[in-house]
């Protein structure tokens, strides 16, 4: 169980396990045991078949290590397709779907060794109706959506790694509201094929660990496609970095802890960087969540139709019927407005990147709501995802729930391993991540 | 009869027209005795009432004048929908179609006093099938597409005025080989509320005219909503303009008398501006022709889907039939790669405007292709229907077989004003752009 305490306890747990010689099958079932014990109250598997996962680990154990993520087992945002286990999308009329191959990203995670744990819960076709999982931290709480079970599996030490997907926040903010690390990455620089999609303008698969080192890692895998390296960005070394804080027309709508904790991070990583500067996003881009809403509706309700088509044993939740009707009917000059508002907001984001090499927001607006008032507010994270740029949530402190807070930092595209590199420097080093164990229920090694 | 003797005629008609005090009903009568010589050999017309465009000019002529539009006859690309006439979108599906209401854009037009003579043709559902439209100066050739009707009738004297639509280069190109002036205003500037989407992303209502003053008054019409006037970015005076020659890594497309022609403009312009300086495209979007077809088809499969389902009576050609598979089993990662490509050529045309005022190169790649091998390239359109940018076409000379050839100005957004001013300063002052009449079989008062 080496490999698995390392990834819980130690502050650069990449480290260790890129040294480790532990047995993936001790890993695997380190983890079969946590959710056994957990899987009642937290809710995070959409499917977990523990022969299998043992299966592929046993196969793992009998090879040469291939990189650093093999016999890690991940798990998988019930989006994204597999071939050896069902994918239900979230929705009851998938139910047991047993997709004919697997996405992308899962062949290259496998091509590097991953062991595919099993697939965790979603809101319904990654949209609002919310899965059953509870937030690991406080379960009268959300973890957050739409990639609700990777957030709280890995939170509760259940997996060390899994995937999600990105349309609005569905990456870091579940990521800050249950205190693990999250990447998006640059916009396209991961395969979206074989994943639902939803909204392709802005979809992005993402990934969630405890540690940031390992989303560096995940990152390599999977915009590593046949002999071709991945684009490169390099941001310069720390403490030349000059940090953008982002002044948003959306600031209001953080809770006054979380203002407070932003504050706090650029108080304190103003000692690290060379510079701090205030960016401030122009009033007139207050329309950017609205404009990413209709947009996401409109191609929703194109991308989904044939998903809800031919399926007479269920019905969609009348929430997402009525979300994906308000893009269907949207007018035209409507379309047109949003479509300006976006363009606008990448502009500014391409042009706040001659000034800064990072900006840094907060990763969502507060702590995670209640169970019952769905799943959290995007708009902190609506920039990124418009603008396709990398982002890395860290998380930070915790609010006057005693839930966890996050921080973003946002990068220029394909900028993707500088940014993991800082938010390690910044972890490791600079100390100024918050290490958030789960404190209810939490009987493991933290 | 006068205003249309002026339109065809003068230097500047608008200014005739401004001043004119000639009846709507003459106007009308003159293009209807056009269309009736010419209208078996150039098949611009899908409907036309004769005696409902006379009804609507009587009523003009019988009212206190509205504005520079008032009694002033428009052709209507067959996708802008009308209330009063059949909208077919070029599809054998659709004839006699009755829309229930007029287009906003036909809405503003009729506000402001225009009369709306007819519809004009286009390709199917404003894609690939030509219409049965040929190009006035010289019949075995193809008007371009999908505006084909509206840029035919325009250079035939069949109507002074006519709208189409631009989702790749439908305005500027069918302009060009038609050689009559065209905007493209800025995306979004112009409602599209009404008009068939075939890819909102680029879908834009454009305009043709004879001379380009024309084109002022028509976006004054329709980029007012109730009391609100347009956004404007003003730009610098003709002497003090900084003009950016588009070297684009597409530029081997020209033909080299277009090449020739483009050349010879620059030359001719740097004698009334304040500088010309090339701005070079980068070599990696060279991909933006195919980037932009891809997510074209995969929009128009999602626009389309509902205007092709329940239609037992008719199918849609092999060709749109294929164009919109490949849209819709386009894998995700050629959608992300494309989205990518246009965002970067966006940021590219953004910073391009920080150095000049203005962008020149060609509107069409050459000449108009003889019927029977589509309705040509648009290549040297794209980047400004991704961009979004406003892009006024001007005839500029002929080929190597007598047809017209065209130059293209592109402008930052919502400078349209601006942008027809010199593009009329051009016409009247620095005699910079050809009065192309067509020469075949044209009778009439040219």
């Amino acid at each position: 169980m080496t490999s698995m305490r390392g990834a819980a306890t130690s502050t650069s747990p990449m480290a260790d396990i890129l040294a480790d010689e532990s047995r993936s099958v001790d890993a695997v079932e380190h983890c079969l045991a946590r959710i056994d014990e957990r899987d009642d109250t937290i809710k995070a598997w959409a499917y977990l078949d523990p022969e299998l996962a043992l299966a592929q680990a046993a196969a793992r154990d009998s090879e040469r290590r291939r990189s650093p993520l093999h016999g890690i087992p991940f798990g998988l945002k019930d989006i994204i397709e597999t071939g050896d286990q069902p994918t239900a999308y979230g929705s009851d009329l998938w139910e047991g779907h047993r997709p004919a191959a697997d996405a992308e990203v899962v062949r290259r995670l496998r091509r590097d060794g991953a062991v595919i744990m099993g697939k965790t819960t979603t809101t319904e076709f990654a949209t609002y109706r919310p899965a059953e999982t509870r937030n690991p931290h406080n379960t009268d709480h959300t973890p957050g959506g739409s990639s609700s079970g990777s957030a709280a599996a890995v939170a509760d030490g259940q997996v060390p790694l899994a995937l999600g997907t990105q349309t609005a926040g569905s990456v870091l903010r579940p990521g800050s509201f249950c205190g693990v690390f999250t990447l998006k990455p640059t916009y396209g620089r991961w395969p979206f094929d074989g994943v639902l999609p939803v909204a392709l303008t802005f979809d992005t698969v993402g990934a969630f660990a405890r540690h940031p080192a390992w989303l560096g890692a995940i990152d390599e895998s999977l915009s590593t496609a046949g002999d071709f390296p991945p684009v490169t960005t390099v941001l310069p070394a720390l403490n030349t970095l000059r940090v953008g804080v982002l002044r948003p027309p959306w600031a209001d709508r953080a809770t006054p802890a979380a203002a407070a904790l932003l504050e706090e991070f650029v108080a304190g990583l103003a000692g690290f960087v060379s510079d701090t500067i205030d960016v401030h996003v122009p009033a007139d881009l207050a329309d950017l969540d609205d404009a990413h809403t209709l947009l996401m509706a409109a191609e929703a309700s194109a991308a989904l139709a044939g998903r809800l088509r031919g399926r007479p044993e269920g019905s969609p939740s009348a929430q997402l019927t009525s979300f994906l009707e308000s893009g269907r009917e949207a007018p035209a000059s409507s379309i047109q407005h949003a479509r300006t508002v976006l363009r606008r907001s990448r502009s500014v984001t391409d042009r706040a990147f001659d000034d800064v090499d990072l900006l840094v927001t907060l990763a969502a607006s507060g702590e995670a709501p209640e169970i019952g008032s769905g799943t959290g507010d995007p708009v902190f994270n609506k920039f990124a995802s418009v603008s396709g740029c990398p982002a890395v949530g860290l998380p930070a402190g915790r609010g006057e729930h005693g839930m966890p807070l996050g921080i973003q930092l946002v990068a220029p595209p394909h900028a993707d391993q500088s940014l993991v590199r800082i938010a390690t420097c910044l972890t490791d080093r600079a100390g100024l991540t918050a290490k958030l164990g789960v404190q209810e229920g939490d009987k493991d090694d933290r």
